[in-house]
């Protein structure tokens, strides 16, 4: 599908996708809690990639780049930069389908990332932690290794990867009134629009997004692209800001953005733990989030939420 | 089945337990996870009884003596002492069963376990924090109201009713080498220890028990029951100590017993955190410990572990 020039995924993309990276992904829950929703006052269905493979929905996106590779390119390897879900996700498509990795990494990035990343194989490639080091450190490792970046969000295999969440959620949960993802970078968030407005299209599609990093909802209420400048929020997975090409399949596809505090974030991850027993991860949290912040917007209706990742840094939570 | 005078129930009894309360309990999923396996050199099914309704497997024995009793009794209500999963369980069932439910408590209990208690309807009854002041203030309970005292172990329908979960997980899980359980009063290590001698009698029946309150391993060592005094462990689901009923399932069906510290029941509560993405309490994860405490027992075999629970207070481990 091609928007004003810009390369997206079209819902057949999606689907092939599906069929690419079901022998290598996990098909995971779809799960309600009778008590969370009591809590909001609708009818939740919750699809749970915190249960997916290296613990976030960026297992989808990264397998499908690195299944779709013709074998003489996919031989000389893939390379990104990251230091979150992405890095591993991409480093274990890579250990799966037998060829290298590359990581450049933030010299400052916490060792558990590092060994984590590490631990699936890959070679990590420290830079300086500027944007301009990261950038300019990535094109020497692809120019010496001839291996194939494949970026976090801004790649239409990686948005067809993470469309597919939804296609799953939506024949698994049958019929739903709404959907709602958090939106960092805006890759699920467009899968999920483009999947949903192919194959469910009276389903609104929302995103909830923490007000420390809040460029989605500013570019869409502005018609415009507006990065975040210093986005500050305990949501680690969200401070990316939209690319030119999800913003494009955001406009077109999302009912609308809910900002929420970083507070209702925390008590949303705890009723999750408290009631469903789960660890998610805070960025995954901002949809329950935004149900509880804007619950009259669903009131009574059923409710898909995407609970994207569950690798939260317990060192963080709890002092051992 | 009667042992030296003593009623436990049969095999029999805990398939008719089973059947009765099916319709009331969740049938908890058996998970697998190949990091885990790795880190401990056997193959380990866990019978998620952390996500059964309450948040323990408690709720099966609770559930089985309040639907054992005959109308006219079941309408005078249940009562019970108890601080923990128990009296949660047990406020539920009798709800289910639309009868009154009275929980002796200590005063001094957590605000937060009170809460949960009265939030499925119960009645609580403060006492003095001694067992004295418990156990006398129990008997003005069930001397007022006529309720039917349900004991949190030492019980025949309560043991059946904590066997069904191993029916579940040899059903689920195929063959099994060995299962392990926590063990605090004995009802849940009784009630498997009956069922896997009953259905899968090649399956060697383990326990593991925190080292603050091992009073069990003390006793089938000794041959004769042998309380704890003052047991201290972060495993406040197994501070209890065995009962003659307990301790003679336990010395017929037993083959051992591992004693683990609490260190190790929190390096194995992290591991579940990470790994499995589930909410386990301390007392949950004494089997896994177990299994990391002592390999050789179990190397390369398939094992099953009960999760017992997953209600974890979150405000000692996570400060907000």
């Amino acid at each position: 599908m091609s928007h004003r020039g810009i390369d997206l995924p079209s819902l057949a993309d999606i689907q092939a996708a599906h069929q690419r990276i079901a022998p290598f992904v996990h098909r995971t829950p779809a799960l309600t809690c009778r008590a969370i929703d009591d809590a909001v006052g609708c009818q939740v269905v919750f699809k749970c990639e915190n249960l997916q493979k290296v613990g976030a929905f960026k297992y989808r996106g990264a397998t499908n780049a690195v299944q779709s590779l013709q074998e003489a390119d996919a031989l000389r390897g893939v390379a990104t930069h990251s230091s979150g879900n992405h890095a591993q996700a991409l480093a274990l498509a890579a250990k799966v389908r037998g060829v290298p990795a590359y990581v450049v990494m933030p010299s400052n990035a916490p060792a558990v990332k590092r060994e984590a990343v590490a631990g699936y194989g890959a070679k990590i490639i420290p830079c300086e932690p500027t944007l301009a080091a990261r950038e300019s450190t990535l094109a020497r490792v692809v120019a010496e290794t001839g291996a194939h970046f494949v970026h976090p969000y801004d790649d239409p295999r990686v948005i067809a990867g993470q469309g597919t969440a939804v296609l799953e959620l939506l024949e698994d949960a049958g019929p739903l009134d709404a959907v709602i993802t958090p939106v960092g970078g805006g890759g699920l968030l467009s899968g999920t629009g483009i999947a949903a407005a192919g194959v469910a299209p009276s389903c609104r599609v929302y995103a909830a997004e923490p007000a420390g990093a809040d460029d989605a909802a500013r570019s869409l209420a502005a018609g415009v692209l507006i990065p975040s400048i210093e986005p500050d929020t305990i949501c680690d997975g969200l401070l990316t800001s939209l690319s030119p090409r999800t913003f494009a399949a955001i406009r077109e596809h999302v009912a609308g953005i809910v900002v929420v505090s970083d507070e209702a974030v925390m008590a949303a991850m705890r009723l999750v733990f408290e009631r469903m027993k789960l660890v998610v991860e805070p960025s995954a949290c901002v949809g329950l989030a935004g149900l509880m912040t804007r619950r009259e917007a669903v009131e009574g209706e059923r409710v898909g939420v995407v609970f994207s990742g569950g690798n939260v840094d317990l060192g963080r939570l709890w002092e051992e």
